[in-house]
Order: structure tokens, then C-alpha cells, then sequence
């Protein structure tokens, strides 16, 4: 049997809160720690949490704050820990260029709830969700491998990326669409001046559309303010796509018109679907080189090729530093991406499982 | 006991499937027809019509066809029946103009599925929806009420509107937002291309901003067709509130940038409820003048001023075609809807129901 893991929660919010109950509920001992002293008590009255306040010799401690305040508090958890610090902040390339430390690795779990704060903290918003990872080139493997087994643990998806990679989606998948929400509940709302029961009339699909506009104002200034370039440069696509749409529709271009909606459409029906493990898995053992980032580089590279790893374990020798990675991947992807490790150096070893 | 009512269904797809199955469920005897007679088949296998082909002598016949075909159908209508006609197309003022006659009335349920054709047809689909009708001045005031009553009785709320505004409106709560979803799923598609992990990094709230582009692409078609004007117009505003937006984040206006994601929320948490009913109702009587259109002015005033109408009849007096229309609304609205209506020339009397 394996000692306990111990992780520190610094920010007791709603994903805070939801990683700490979720770890809790998985046998993990769960730290809390918040700059607001009524919500750690809330939080261990509530059975969030084992104990108040940060462990020194924590596996893990997570920083769960708005992004502009989490570099801070990454610098204090590296002095006051002797773990691994991961964030869960959603712009990543200005946390992570502040942060730059072997023992610090930026993340991003991909869920949320209309609730707030500890009222929402569910032990199971991770699952099946996709937790982004990004690694740099300061980062331990060591220090990657434990922050994904975390999410792994709480059911994420772990998807490794470049943090400016990962801002560039994050703007397409995520900050965009909000702005677009906001935009068009905005001039709903204008025109309802005009037409009463335009409201009235708004039926399930307007519903869907604005559905994100109910979100907390403030987490979104942070938002726009950290990733400004990439936001405005995907407005910029936005608007041009919509003025290609409106020319389309005035000038009656039929073919142009079921030609974009049907693409679309197309695109929409291939969206992954959630939590959906492959079935047929194949395993990997990658011996790990003694270079910097290399449990990383493999983890970026699956995502790059789109590899579905459903589970990995990076087992250390008994020789200080070096290791083996053994993944599980789809078995469909298995050739592609041995190829891809072999390209970049790497020496897996393949075994089917069937 | 009255006699049984009688509905014809022409055009048996989501729509006209459903009306027929959720009238038959409320006693009503269904005929129906189709321009694919395969389809006219199955629905009587299903259950969903009680006989094949149009009664002469049905109260109302519903046209339940692609909104390009509709004028056609309701001359057939008009012509090989002698009660009320209707039409469920998702664009109203071509038709409207195109129909001119005592008899009909444009009507929009605004309830879809994502199922298609019959497959979808269920007998629940307007509980708790709007159904728009749209009255011309040459709109006789039985017709109307007919139309009301079948929309009622199928569990949905009137609204009366003027064509040319009923198309404003959706515009702006259902074309755009469409070719918005579209737009947007086209850019991640096109993005994705570069980076491999976008379309599973897509979590819940790009999903549901993206799910009526997987709506069929021949209906779009038509719809842009015949709303050009208003479509291209309010595409016209978003992009404007856009490049708005776009400007907002790119000079780090924090402060315009919170107003508008707080309206926009405020707003959004200001959607009307689904099929909530007034707690307190109201009885209105109101005479009908001796002129055209006076039921349908009624319904409109109730629309314009956001008067939820809970009910209502049309009772006729033994002299011919003047009666009273009796309403049940909100109770507190009730004081601002008279006001409206003895501007307008009605007399109203109120009975308070509590």
C-alpha cells in the first residue's frame, strides 16, 4: 500500500474547491489555504478539506486563483513547499513565463459550473473533462508527471501544450464565444427596446448561444487583459467570417450559403465526444532520456497528433533521475505515434493488448 | 359536449407530425396529406393521423411545408376547404402578402427537435412554446381565433404580431444566432487545422453555442432567402457590436468592457421562464367592435405591451358576428393592458379572479 498523497489547495473557489473535495474523496489528505480565512474554515466545516493551511512537504500544491493573482501565489507556494505547484488559471503564457521553476508546471482543467464558489465545489467536475498541461522547458519531468497524475486521478483528460499554443484555442474554443455571447445578448437586448416581446420570443437555440453570457463578469476582465493579442486576432477572423456571411446572404449566393453551413455542420457532428475511452488500447514504454522535459515533449506530442492517452505511469529507476514512461493509447494511433517518438529521439516499445 | 373538432395537416414532417399527433391526443379527428404519399402512409401506420387526405369541412387546415412552398399549399388549402388555414413557415411577410384572405392567418410555433420527420413527431412539443400568429387587417377575427385556440389547446403561448415585425425579431433570436454558430464552428474548423488538440479542447460552453449548426441546411437556405432584409441588417449590428468589443479589449478598457459583459449578463438572467403561468389572473371582457381585425388588435396590444395572456375565448353573441372576447391575464398587468386597449377605442371591463 502506498503512503498517502498530501495536496495543498491555495484558493478555496469553486475549482479549488472541487479538486479538494474530489482528491478527498480519493483517499488524498487535502490542505487548504485562502487569502479570505472564513472560506478555509467554511471549506473544513464543509469537509473540503483535512487541514488548514499549507503542508510544507505536500506532493502537490494547487494554486486556484484569477489568473492575475496566481504568479504570487505560485512564488509563495515554491518558498513555503517542497513540492509540485501547478495553477488552474485559463491564459497561461504570461503565468507561465512568471513562473518559470523546475517544480512549477501551468494547467488549465477545462470545466466550470453556473455556481460559485464553494456552493458549486463538485467532486466530480473533472471528469471526463480536458485538463491542458503546459510544460516548458524549465519544467521537471518529475514535476509534469505528478501534476497529470493528479487530473488524471480526478478523471480529467490531460492534454500537454505549449502555454501560447494553448492560449490561441483557449481564445477560439472559449473567449471568443463567450465575447460573441455577450455581444448578441447585448443586441437582443437593444432590439427588445423596440420589439417587446422579442424576449418572449427567444426560444432553445437563442438560450444555447447566450447561455455562457451568465458568466462572472470579473474573471473575464482578467481574461481579456491576459490574452488580449490572441482575443483580438480571432475577433478579427470572427468578424471577417460573419462579413463573408452577410455579403452571402444579401447577394443570394446559394451554393456559397449551403456550402459554409454544411461544413459546419459537418464540423459540429465530428466534435469528440466526452469521456469516450478507446477501445482498443495499446501499451507503450518509452524509456525516459536524461534530458530536460522529456515526459513532457512525449505528453505534447500525443496532443499534437492528436493520441488519446488513457492512462500513463512514469516508473523511476533505481539510478537517481531516470526512467520509463508507460502509456496507454488508442491502438488505432499507436504506429503514428511511435513513428513521432522515434523522429524526436525517443525508443518505445510497443506491446498490443488484445 | 361539442362537437368533435376537425384539423387537416398538410406537409407531414417534425411540425406538421407533431400538431397532428398532439391534436389527435386532445380529441380531435386528424386528416392529413403530403406531397410524398409514402409519408402520408406512415403517419396513419403511426397513429399520428386518423384518415389520408384533406376533409373539405376540417375547422382549420395547418400547412406545415418549407416556407418557399407555403403560398401554393394555403391556394390549395383555401381552395379545396371552407374553414381557417394556417401555416407554421418561419418567415411571415412574403407569405402573408402572398395569401391575402379572410381565411388565413400566418402562424410560427417556435419549438423544433433535433430529431427529423415523423421520427420526431411528439405530441408535446408546443407545451410551453410561443406560437406567433400574424394577423393581417384582412384577417377575419374567427380565423384568428380559431388558429389561437388550436395553438392553445396544444399547450403554447399566443403572441400576435405583425408579419414584417415577427420577421425582425427572428432575426434576431434565431437566423443570426444560426449563422453566428455557423460562423464560429467554421473558424475552429479551419483553426484546428493548425492546431491539432482545438476541437477537443472545445468544452461545454462552445458546444452549446455551437449546437444549432447542426441544424439541416435546406431550411437555412430558404429562411435567408426570404429574411434577407432583416438578416442582413442585424448581421450588420453584431458585427458592429463585435468590432466594438474587439476595440474594448484590444485598448484594455476595463471599464466599457465590464459594463457590457454586465448587461449582458444582467440581461441574460432576465430571459422570460419557460411556461410559467401567472400566479394571479385577471378576467377581461371585451366587447368586439363591428370592425375587422378587432380580436387579432387585441392579441397584439397584449404582445406589445408584455401582457402574458393565460387563456382566452371568444364568446358570440345570437346577432351574427359580434361577440365578447374574454381573457385571462396577469393580474399585474392587467391595469396597463386596459389603459392600451380604451386607447384603442375597445371597453373593457375587469373582474378580478382573487
Amino acid at each position: 500500500m502506498s503512503a498517502q498523497r498530501c495536496v495543498n489547495i491555495l484558493g478555496l473557489g469553486l475549482i479549488g474547491g472541487s479538486i479538494g473535495v474530489g482528491l478527498r474523496e480519493r483517499g488524498w489528505f487535502v490542505c487548504g489555504d485562502d487569502q479570505d480565512s472564513s472560506r478555509v474554515s467554511l471549506a473544513f466545516e464543509r469537509g473540503i478539506i483535512d487541514a488548514m493551511g499549507l503542508r510544507a512537504d505536500a506532493d502537490v500544491t494547487v494554486v486556484a486563483a484569477p489568473v492575475l493573482a496566481v504568479p504570487q501565489l505560485v512564488q509563495r507556494a515554491l518558498r513555503e513547499t517542497t513540492g509540485v505547484v501547478t495553477d488552474v488559471g485559463s491564459v497561461k503564457s504570461h503565468i507561465v513565463a512568471a513562473c518559470d521553476n523546475p517544480r512549477f508546471v501551468g494547467g488549465h482543467p477545462m470545466a466550470g459550473s453556473e455556481l460559485e464558489g464553494l456552493d458549486g465545489a463538485d467532486p466530480n467536475m473533472f471528469d471526463g473533462a480536458v485538463w491542458v498541461l503546459t510544460p516548458s522547458s524549465t519544467t521537471a519531468d518529475s514535476s509534469f508527471s505528478s501534476a497529470a497524475a493528479m487530473a488524471a486521478e480526478l478523471g480529467a483528460e490531460v492534454l500537454a501544450l505549449p502555454a501560447d499554443r494553448h492560449d490561441q484555442v483557449v481564445a477560439v474554443v472559449s473567449h471568443v464565444p463567450h465575447l460573441t455571447a455577450s455581444t448578441l445578448m447585448g443586441l437582443a437586448s437593444e432590439r427588445a427596446e423596440e420589439h417587446a416581446v422579442l424576449l418572449r420570443m427567444a426560444a432553445g437555440g437563442f438560450r444555447d448561444m447566450t447561455r455562457i453570457a451568465s458568466g462572472h463578469p470579473a474573471i473575464w476582465l482578467d481574461i481579456c487583459a491576459e490574452n488580449r493579442e490572441a482575443i483580438t486576432a480571432t475577433l478579427d477572423g470572427l468578424i471577417a467570417g460573419l462579413s463573408d456571411m452577410r455579403n452571402i446572404v444579401a447577394s443570394g449566393d446559394r451554393d456559397a450559403l449551403q456550402e459554409r453551413l454544411r461544413s459546419a455542420r459537418e464540423a459540429r457532428a465530428n466534435l469528440p465526444v466526452r469521456g469516450t475511452h478507446p477501445t482498443e488500447l495499446a501499451e507503450l514504454r518509452i524509456p525516459i532520456l536524461d534530458r530536460p522535459g522529456a515526459a513532457a515533449e512525449i505528453f505534447t506530442l500525443a496532443a499534437e497528433l492528436g493520441v488519446n492517452v488513457a492512462s500513463f505511469e512514469v516508473v523511476h529507476s533505481v539510478e537517481g533521475n531516470r526512467g520509463i514512461t508507460v502509456l496507454l493509447v488508442d491502438a488505432t494511433a499507436v504506429e503514428r505515434y511511435r513513428g513521432g517518438l522515434i523522429a524526436r529521439g525517443f525508443r518505445p516499445s510497443v506491446q498490443s493488448l488484445s
